[in-house]
């Protein structure tokens, strides 16, 4: 189990078949600084442009379509001393004549206490001069290669994964994405200090990270959907618009993981879902929105 | 501050200006019994067509179009032994061709177990055989009469509440409601011992519950959508399909909270929203579709 | 077949089971003055508040529950020299930051040219100085009253129809809609002279026609949403948000249409409906969304 | 002023940034065979595997970001004397539950007759004996390689086209898409000899046919999503889901349109759009819908 301190030189602004960058075997781990989702490094210093510039694409040894690669994010250590917001609610997520009241989506700079993992306006906002935020790191954007050859932008999400931009993808989480094409190609990148649900002024704190994850292929574990654990809970996420689709994806996805790898009879696994189903909100900004799925493992014996 | 017992004669299959089954005085609390959602009585007995018969109205003295009711849950005491979930997801939680697939929607019952609290199968579903939920009452139909003189199903939901099937809407949470006749005109019932989020089923556990309320107005605080409160948060709801315009609404909702009340700038609003806010997913089986955009009480101070 | 004269002398913002302004027999034909959509009569005089005040309702003696009640719109005179409509699209048919951009949603007045059946802006719009539009009256909102007591706004529209500001509701159209409580209570109002599809600026040019519709009972004729039938088409009418949902019910009555009335098999309908069907957008400015799917006569023979 | 005859060897499964199959120089017409969407030619060999094999990338030189390729399409003549389609409706058309009874998707084969220029199934379908479609020949896919290096499934539609499954793309229509790489790189595919509005059984009649496009670089008209033009309309074209999505982006087009190259000022295109406005239903099957906004040119006069 290699640890590899991978330093990107260029960035991709999509998820697609593209030459690696780094081989690891599966069961490695990889250290690598993310930049900004405007391409600003740790330094302040522009390296790539707009949206959301990805690290990678890392190939995994042996990962082949219909296999899973399952990614655990071991640490996310901050590294820049500042991240980036926009100042005003998103268009798409209030009523659209209130849009016209909105304020201007300008750039607000966040301070980041590195010691004690805070974040904070800076200067301060009016009328929230005390706001400070526990640093939550996230990955925005992370997720594979799709099939077909296809490529997706940084700045949406599919079945490949992409900019979901959920709260969950953090340090202990482990998600698993649908392997397309030989060697999976995973790529990272976008990470905030803090975000609400829904990203819904189009941004969390933007900012540069320090991150550790394992990869590790799952042989012949065939996924439609990306899905992940937590200490607690599995969860199904699933991508599109409206959001009524996204979550008809993920609800879609957890009813099929539940009869197949818990044993459940479709009617066992309705009533399970029915009573204890939990829904988290993730990206309502991108053109594709975001919804996981979430059942507690508690409630669930493995076959 | 009067203690009312109502016992209800009669139920109601909309929300509407219909004459009061009992008057009482700002402040004053409500014990009431409801039928569940089929209309059937705690000893079995059928007392109402569905969807969802509800006790009252209530007119609360006082309340004019363009004030508050506030609504206090303080207590749901279980008063049936069983209670019914329908057996598969619903058609529209799904994707699409996946329904072919479902089982049928079968009626299944629920032991409730009054002194331990608890609900299970009865008998047993196969492959949950050890499936016992820890009960947690909530309202899943409650609100006002609307404006205008409409009238809505008991099935669904808008600006005056109804059929949200929150979560939330438990002993403890405070609620309000825009007043838009004199009087409120409150209704109540559909009270279930557990449900997941969304009611995915088309049901949470269906029963009948012993419910106390104390109904409060608030002069000249008017709403546009119900708003609710909980030990530790503040949030806004919204009612509408698909989920997206329903998020636009508890989203604007909260926004327009922040600003009128918590002496926030548009910007500052965004900012607090952008970072820290949250969403619960509502009923999402009915035509409108239930959004909960919750705050931290935390992060306010109320001007 | 008796032609009635009905003068209305108050209106209603809802569609719901109130008191008959007017009794009919079936076949009997009905000859209103309507007013427009903010309740101004053709001599400009404010005669009932907004929105979309209706007359009516008019009962049809013998129409009962599972009945339809077919509306044929033999006439539609103006009776006004003005009718207006607003200035900017609304902000729900563009895209949400675009919003931001919209020019302010002012009334603007159209000349009504009774004699040569033409419309246009007066004074004329800067860019559009010779923009006559040949009148193409049309009845905004229409329809009965729903079941359950319900009652709806004449801002939105549902099962029993309503607001659904289709192009197609003009003389020469045959209209059917389900019948859902003793009398049918049929209202109509919010007439336009002209409209493009969607009412995409939230008015179609706003004026007072004199009707002439007959209404005919058709007994044990089970609908769930409104159909009609032009010269050439049999169309179903789908009321809802998101558009696509409109579009599902549209689609699923045109199919239960087929099956039912002219012999198809499930696939036949599928094949004929895949290879000839056609959509028109209805209102998409309005809580509820109209989508109409036409099948042409030509390919149908009744069974 | 060259004719290429361009004959196909491989086929491309996504609308991407692929190494040219041709060069033609800006005005140039090309004469292309197509093959089926599940990749069968006119001889019933298979030749590429589905969804929608694309003939291209065609290379138009001189085309660049920020230009426009104009692409007239002269002439689609049948060259099979069948075609396919599916046997039922598509799950996502109709009510959920009204999935469950929908008929098998079944392959259904058409006889094309190519002197009369009709279509008809074969052998006949029970109910629809006399079943004869006049002839109505259609580019399902068409478009080029979007921007930043994306690629997309034929299988689905954005700015860049795709698999928009529109009517109106046959003879005699000019479309315009956004070049975003060097050569444009058109793509063309997936004819139809019959479609209804929508693509609700999840086909047209799929066939092989010979289309003759002219291929013209437009330089410096910047577009954001696809336009057309008829004989006597232009239209905006917009890919998205919800269908009410795809009507924001194709009405907000169709404005910026009226504005920029028509004259008009925010308030004369409002106007004009909203009396005058008609939209046509693409597909409404893949993962994004298409809507098409349209405008009589008779309303028009060019700046």
């Amino acid at each position: 189990m290699t640890k590899h301190h991978f330093r990107a030189s260029h960035w991709h602004n999509v998820l697609g078949t593209l030459p690696p960058a780094l081989t690891v075997a599966s069961g490695d781990s990889v250290i690598t600084e993310t930049i900004d989702s405007h391409g600003f490094d740790k330094d302040g210093v522009h390296r790539a442009p707009e949206p959301n510039p990805m690290n990678g694409p890392i190939f995994v040894t042996g990962a082949e379509p219909g296999d899973a690669l399952k990614v655990e994010i071991l640490r996310m250590t901050p590294i820049s001393d500042t991240g980036w917001t926009r100042a005003a609610l998103a268009g798409n997520v209030v009523d659209p004549e209130f849009v016209r009241g909105l304020p201007p989506r300008d750039k607000t700079i966040w301070r980041i206490d590195r010691d004690a993992l805070t974040v904070t306006p800076d200067p301060p906002v009016p009328g929230l001069e005390n706001f400070v935020l526990p640093l939550q790191p996230m990955i925005g954007c992370f997720g594979v290669a799709p099939a077909l050859g296809q490529a997706f932008s940084t700045a949406t999400s599919a079945e490949n994964g992409g900019n979901m931009d959920y709260r969950g993808f953090g340090p202990g989480a482990t998600v698993w994405f649908p392997v397309a094409v030989p060697g999976a190609l995973f790529f990272l990148g976008d990470c905030h200090a803090v975000q609400g649900d829904g990203e819904i002024v189009g941004t969390g704190i933007e900012t540069c990270f320090e991150v550790e994850v394992r990869l590790t292929v799952e042989k012949g574990r065939a996924l439609v959907w990306p899905r992940g654990e937590s200490a607690t809970e599995i969860y199904s996420v699933g991508n599109a618009r409206p959001l009524d689709q996204a979550l008809q994806h993920a609800t879609t996805d957890m009813f099929n993981w539940l009869c197949s790898d818990y044993g459940l009879s479709p009617a066992a696994a309705s009533h399970l879902m029915g009573q204890v189903v939990r829904y988290d909100v993730g990206n309502v900004f991108d053109p594709a929105y975001t919804m996981v799925c979430r059942i507690e493992k508690k409630w669930l014996s493995k076959r």
